[in-house]
């Protein structure tokens, strides 16, 4: 199943993607997509709807963020061992934990715009992952048990606020607009092997990124299983699970580092096998 | 005024604590202290009420987190210069930002729980800024406008979490139960100074933190303004700001370090001059 949020920012209202790719109004059956709704049994109940009787939407709305409410947003860091490599940054021995401020959540096309003053913004296309039910010291093993499905993200980052602005990197990871989500949340049934799944990336039409989920250090089962560890996962939280090569700060050219930011006007494409695509128009800073 | 949540885990009511320090029921005129009710409008209506006609709560009911719905909650690191030279750190040239998980929330006096098998569970009483207004981008001067007021919040960290498992401290700082909030909201217009307030936290009833807001590295004013240039504020987002020196990791005797960490049985007590007390048990990890 492939459920949406879509309309207005603020103002979206359920759905989802039938078979032939449509989208259908949900709004009738389920007031949104909340935590709630993430549970295996009420995904369960959503399955056994009969799309066809449910009402077409027209037309071609914003989509937003396929989760509402989302209460945590983690993310792990250089988790593809090639870029660690292209980051300079030494493989983890365990994973690397970091937050998104949940303010920086947004549709999967809505603009992307640059902090103030920002000279170094990159792009991260990720494999998401969403919570359906509470998860706290789960096994590998009964990690998936615990998992909704799945989602793209764009896990944009400012290099100077999360490298050079006092050793956290909290501080480049949640700026305004900074959290892609979407377009679908793709329940975990439809996603046979997670850690099978090409992704990439292009910038105005060059492609930048192009990995598969297979070269993660630590694949999905290990990061809810490690992360329940030390924090309790609930209904709705988004995990972002890292990104393959080819991000701008690790650009080289005649083997020298070239890097390469965002800037106004770019246009940045990704997607992820099974999981839609996203398509986001980079914009100045508006006050 | 005193804003505060009473009753069982989940099922709070809102309240005020009275002139008379006598707690009063809300929930006739608000239905939780959400973040909506933290404006300086929605506020400035709740001051107009003549407590006295407010109902009288009985007993002595638990007291909940003051803030419902918190959506950040972000903190600040190493504040205090006395705190950075005890946990043998440099003061930081600006602000050092870390995440608290929201799903470690709780009451100023429910238990605190070590996590499973953790041998280095830590205190640290902080003053708490509670944004009441959005906040993007706002200068020093402005920063209080955005302020619906203070609270007391015991930032319990597991500083082999924090500081062994991979660079990040967001690992060690969301535990379940680490972040005892409360017991009151206190409105920016009762605290003259948020620059000049005693603290203190005992444990097992002997003194092991003392200090004032006085000696903070980055005040109120900088924090909101510092952090506003990163994510944006919103109302109900809850900042820890750090705490003095006085923690269990930085104890010595005879000079060396000699550090005490919580263990089951344990009693925390704590308090900042104005905002109330706060009572904890420290209980064995509960599956």
């Amino acid at each position: 199943m492939k459920l949406v949020r879509y309309g207005k920012p603020g103002k979206e209202k359920p759905g989802l993607i039938d078979a032939a790719g449509k989208l259908r109004d949900l709004s009738q059956v389920i007031a949104d997509v909340t935590p709630e709704q993430l549970s295996d049994k009420a995904l369960a109940k959503l399955a056994k709807l009969n799309t066809d009787k449910l009402p077409l939407v027209k037309g071609k709305p914003r989509m937003g963020c396929p989760v509402a409410n989302v209460g945590k947003f983690l993310a792990i860091g250089l988790n593809y061992a090639d870029h660690a490599a292209e980051a300079g940054m030494p493989i983890p021995k365990e994973p690397i934990v970091f937050t998104k401020a949940i303010s920086c959540i947004q549709g999967p096309n809505d603009d992307v715009m640059l902090p103030k003053g920002s000279v170094k913004s990159d792009w991260e296309v990720e494999l998401g992952i969403v919570i359906g039910t509470e998860a706290r010291h789960v096994s590998q093993k009964a990690a998936f048990d615990y998992v909704a499905g799945y989602c793209l993200i764009n896990d944009v980052s400012e290099r100077e606020y999360q490298l050079e602005r006092g050793g956290t990197w909290d501080k480049g990871k949640g700026c305004d607009t900074f959290g892609p989500i979407g377009p679908w949340l793709v329940t975990r049934d439809e996603v046979a092997n997670p850690q099978k799944l090409n992704m990439w990336l292009d910038l105005n039409g060059v492609r930048m990124q192009t990995g598969n989920t297979k070269t993660m250090i630590f694949g999905v089962a290990k990061i809810v299983s490690y992360l329940s560890q030390f924090v309790t996962l609930k209904p709705g939280d988004v995990i972002c699970t890292g990104t393959p090569p080819g991000v701008g700060m690790g650009v080289k050219k005649d083997g020298k580092p070239a890097p390469v930011y965002l800037k106004r006007g770019d246009v940045m494409t990704l997607g992820i096998e099974g999981l839609g695509e996203q398509h986001q128009k980079v914009v100045a800073f508006k006050a």
